[in-house]
């Protein structure tokens, strides 16, 4: 009941027909109807859904109000057009009747397959029933109404001082290279202004969800967003900060857990580089080197491929004055192998979780990002439709 | 014999021992053991291997002119450092010695691991074996002394009005992502400056093998070097740059179709970009995207993913006029499916080699590049070291 934990708040999942018998449909809504403070992030990709555009028209024409959120999974409503822009407005449309409320405080998410229409008969039927069904213990419902490849449900909580924020999203299957959807809604009972609240939120999601879909080349659906209704007055903003940074963090930390194929969850850190954006793209060309990535699925502590790629990023490198460890075992200095523990090296690699740095010997810029090992698993999921 | 089909020049191959039972080293070499005109083309990797920054100080040194290249496979000699510099002067002083001529004229090679030292003792051994070897019959043999994880050797040879052009080449195990280890070896009794010859070269590279090594992104060892004895007299030159350029895609065709697990070849065209270098960026982030790679592994025409991979590349992009083919067949246009002869798609995606257009709806610009699908048998081949 996370999206649910901050009082003001209702939730509902059901199983539509969307999908094969698991749970296709959310809704979020306020417990009283009425529209609250509400901001999104939505993605960059220029091949953008319908249902982003019809929030980011929403939410400009509100001035930031939204009363609740509808979504389905198993199709995205994306490669649709004109006839997805409009299937995006009737869904919105059937929320607000079964609520009672204006469509213009109804956002719309949708995630699945692209380029197919959305079986609106379906859709249209089960509103009503999802809007009966809202409560607080709904929740975890809606958690799992979201989710398409994902295996588990993904909630966080935090209690602030004065305040509750809770939230859930749905990974990323396809998290390391790009192009996941990744949806996660956020619901407080602290009062932020809109500013605030979308300023936060921004911040917290470059230095979470973004470090995950390391690219930035999101994909056509992604929406994160978040309502905060102010029943529990203004909150520290800092400590509030915060509390949206650690909701974020522990969302990207299950997304990344629980992506299609994955075996291993790298933290992976850049330093010495020329500057911490020129550090970002190292990191970027790092966890996205296929090589580099099946080496991780091997275990393989191949610290040369590592160098190889930071070598291709286009930044300043250093080879000379580059370094290179595993789980903060030095394996590499100047461009070759220097003696270590091969076999702290070995048992670190077989845990799930690595942990590398790279050093680029060229300044002081930094970056950190979580990659995601290549393995059969992820071909499997993705060489066929599903 | 495709290395050796131009008068004056011979080659040999043998099992020296850094692999196991497989050839392993290739020399070759001017008949006479005079100098040519010499010309090379290598990798961009800032961390670069010492055999590449020991041709690059050669061809410096010497104006160009060379007389032999030694040539490894099992070992890159790369993130060795200084001892692996050494290790490339005395391989190319073996070299030399066994032939009679001054090592300034002689360029080394090396491919494989990453991070180990070369086995000099079994190299230093080989050499005078194989300069006994050399021989025109001794191409083939030399085209399998330079393979890794290619299967099958790669040569071409143009004829021209009056001169011959041969080259062998070794995959690009690793084509479609990037860091592979590409090589290859042109000779020709064209008459060529250096300059000529070296502007041939980089402009056939560019427009063949990095359009297969998409990203720029080369290995720590690439090279591409050219040899003209100049017995044949001088050229036309338009007709000697479309040799060395068909030399080029011949072999880079051969590549792909060797490329570690691959199943399907793609010739993946990007139009209607804001300029050509737009249309290279977008065709590199959709021949690179893992999920694009995927659904061309599972014969999937799913052009929802061409359009998102376009839609986060960073470039303009106007889905409403944008259009995908599959095979010349129109599968979408202005963002959505358009009516189609399905079976006339799945049977073109049954096919190892696939045609695809992007069109970005945004201009005149267009690319094209070679994409490899991903599989199975490309992480069986990199999750651990081979």
């Amino acid at each position: 009941m996370s999206v649910t934990a901050a009082p003001g708040f209702v939730a509902a999942g059901c199983h539509a027909g969307i999908k094969h018998r698991k749970y296709d449909m959310a809704l979020i809504a306020t417990d009283d109807g009425k529209p609250v403070t509400a901001v999104g992030v939505f993605t960059r990709n220029k091949f953008v859904a319908p249902p982003v555009l019809l929030d980011r028209a929403r939410l400009a024409a509100s001035g930031g109000k939204a009363a609740a959120v509808i979504v389905n999974s198993g199709n995205a409503n994306a490669g649709t057009g004109a006839e997805g822009m409009a299937d995006a407005e009737a869904m919105s449309a059937a929320a607000a009747a079964a609520l009672g409320i204006d469509k213009a405080y109804v956002l719309v998410s949708s995630t699945g397959i692209i380029g197919t229409r959305l079986p609106m008969d379906v859709i249209l039927a089960a509103t009503p029933k999802l809007a009966k069904r809202l409560s607080v213990a709904g929740g975890h419902d809606a958690a799992k109404g979201i989710l398409t490849t994902d295996h588990v449900p993904k909630e966080a909580v935090v209690k602030g001082s004065t305040f509750t924020l809770g939230g859930m999203a749905k990974g990323c299957g396809m998290i390391a290279p790009n192009m996941a959807t990744m949806l996660a809604y956020l619901t407080t009972d602290a009062d932020v202004s809109r500013d605030d609240l979308q300023r936060i939120l921004k911040d917290a999601a470059d230095r979470t969800f973004n470090t995950l879909n390391v690219d930035g080349a999101t994909s056509t659906n992604d929406s994160v967003i978040l309502l905060a209704n102010g029943r529990a007055g203004k909150p520290d903003l800092a400590e509030f900060a915060d509390a949206v940074h650690r909701v974020c963090e522990d969302l990207t930390l299950q997304m990344a857990k629980d992506a299609e194929g994955m075996t291993k969850m790298v933290m992976l850190r850049v330093t010495g580089a020329a500057s911490d954006a020129e550090a970002r793209i190292a990191a970027k060309n790092i966890a996205e080197n296929n090589l580099v990535k099946c080496s991780w699925y091997g275990s393989d502590p191949y610290w040369g491929r590592l160098l190889g790629a930071a070598g291709s990023a286009g930044v300043e490198f250093d080879s000379d004055r580059s370094a290179v460890s595993y789980g903060a075992i030095t394996v590499s200095r100047g461009g070759i192998e220097i003696a270590h523990d091969q076999a702290a090296v070995a048992a670190h690699m077989r845990n799930e979780r690595i942990e590398i740095e790279v050093d680029l010997g060229s300044g002081t810029g930094t970056a950190q990002v979580i990659g995601i090992d290549l393995g059969p698993g992820y071909i499997k999921e993705n060489s066929v439709t599903s």
